[in-house]
């Protein structure tokens, strides 16, 4: 019979979290102690910033069991803590994850999700080097703190976009929507695991190396990632920056598997483009003159694109979107507000 | 009507987090960026380590709601976390708090939540720089990850204890779970909320101060708290270090309020004592000369004593408790093991 946690207790989960480190993690140096004390310990390199982030997955909010397999749920869970890191500019180094579990989870549903947890930190060298298991009586849930670090004076943040910037967004975001669509009204999710836009849904992409590669460059002024939507996101940058936006409709990336899919949801693409949606792309806003600069360099990392969809306006101009025929709408983030539906 | 979650929004409730955090929070050094970003960031002091901890208390399984005020609830979920980094040496310097909240979930309690968690970080100098909330069906949780730092080289193990070792506690373990007891057997919660023993479960202390004082001034080998009980972690410290201990029953250390509840629920109170419970008291080893100067520098810092109890011995002895008659008794730490039953 498969094994559940009330089979083998905390301290032997503990004991295979220890075993799988071992043979399917890395080791990140730095670390002078790590899984097994009352916390973890870091040496911070000389000339870098530490960057914290939490981020927590809950079962039936955020991941149905049924429609995600353990290792997506575990790259999921992990991928958009590392996002939330690239994002400030920075790559990940140490993960320590926070679980929930009831006692009938299945051991081999957990060490799965720690086989996804390494095939996102692993290509980083980043490393598992805490963490914690609690009993919940409800719904599983997945907190992973992950710890980062950035060139001093090189962090990236919200607030410093300026009128005038370009405002650029990598891949295509609202695939995610998408995805989560066709899971929802599909009959057998195992029969759409291998759609584009479902697996962008249930292993979106960060874009870390991209982020920290742009920060780097010293090219941009703002960056955030998509975590809430594009519009969402974009608006978290003119809020903080107090500046305004311009979206050109015709300029926002469109993949061909969301155009099929839009069509075939009696759906505008570009409304999907925009909505809230789990993608992890990065916005960013520049120069004019560092749009071909910082193109190439994404170009240089991945087969992701950088699209240049608008500029930074005024404050008091909101946020617009500037149609086909020239005229502009006026459009609101709604934000990804969790409680209010 | 009082407020709920569903009232305001996630949006709305970050708001208020920051009001609360201007308003009764403190600013610590070393932060860049804080709350409102994608993650935070922090210039780590040079000669210093950096530590991070994260531990969940979970609705029904560590609290109940109806046991416990929303103040004292803050206070405890943050205590435990300073816990672990005052039991490595350190001293706590961020927090950020991962809360998954039902809609139902009243705004007052969570906001009370928070003054209990600044009733514990702002004697320390540490603050809230970041976090995350999560719509949750089932049980709420918080998650809290906790930054600290320690001098280098004055890091405390549990891996560092000795043979010939004296063993040292400070306070009096088992006096939550005498708490835990009353409040579990008493008719209305709300009446037995100012006993000393519930109170010591419902807000114990960290020894953080004392655990760095300790750390600093380099006369421990060994150290931890009793997270898990005095028993179960000595037990750590014993396997960790590859070593046995000898506890002196009568050396025990007993308060009073124990041994009258333990005299009322006809039990054995140096059976609680070294039951698993959650004090978050510490528990160190050092060499005898050493005890005299620990025990002076324990008590030079607060009104808690530090009571040796024993020695540290082979590890082929494990662990054995000697009874007043010189007979000894071999006792098996259990552990706090959630799944085990």
């Amino acid at each position: 019979m498969p094994k559940t946690l009330s089979d083998i207790g905390e301290f032997g989960l503990i004991d295979r979290f220890h075993t799988l480190i071992r043979e399917e993690g890395i080791e990140t140096p730095g670390v002078t102690i790590g899984i097994g004390d009352d916390a973890a310990a870091i040496k911070p390199r000389e000339g870098y910033e530490v960057l914290v982030t939490c981020d927590c997955l809950v079962e039936g909010r955020h991941y149905l069991s049924d429609r995600i397999n353990s290792v997506d749920l575990g790259r999921r869970a992990m991928a958009v803590n590392i996002s939330d890191i690239g994002a400030m500019g920075g790559l990940p180094l140490y993960a320590l994850v926070s679980l929930g579990l009831r006692e009938d989870t299945l051991i081999a549903d957990v060490e799965s999700m720690y086989r996804g947890f390494f095939q996102e930190l692993n290509p980083l060298k980043a490393s598992i080097i805490g963490g914690n298991i609690t009993k919940t009586e409800g719904a599983n849930f997945i907190d992973i703190t992950l710890v980062g670090e950035v060139e001093q004076g090189k962090l990236m943040l919200r607030s410093s976009a300026e009128i005038g910037d370009a405002i650029l967004v990598t891949g295509y975001p609202g695939q995610a929507l998408a995805g989560l669509q066709i899971l929802q009204s599909s009959q057998s999710p195992q029969d759409v695991q291998n759609h584009p836009l479902v697996q962008a849904y249930n292993t979106p992409k960060h874009r870390a190396r991209e982020g920290h590669a742009i920060a780097h460059s010293g090219y941009a002024k703002a960056m955030i990632d998509t975590s809430d939507g594009l519009l969402a996101d974009l608006g978290h940058i003119c809020e903080k920056s107090r500046v305004g936006a311009k979206i050109i409709q015709k300029q926002l990336p469109l993949s061909k598997a969301l155009i099929q899919e839009a069509g075939q949801m009696e759906l505008d693409p570009y409304d999907l483009v925009m909505s809230d949606s789990d993608d992890y792309e990065l916005i960013l806003t520049c120069s004019a003159e560092s749009v071909p600069k910082i193109r190439s360099l994404v170009a240089s990392i991945s087969d992701v694109s950088a699209s240049e969809i608008g500029r930074i306006t005024e404050a008091k101009e909101k946020i617009q979107l500037v149609l086909p025929d020239g005229s502009k709408r006026p459009v609101t983030p709604s934000g990804w507000d969790h409680f209010k539906t």
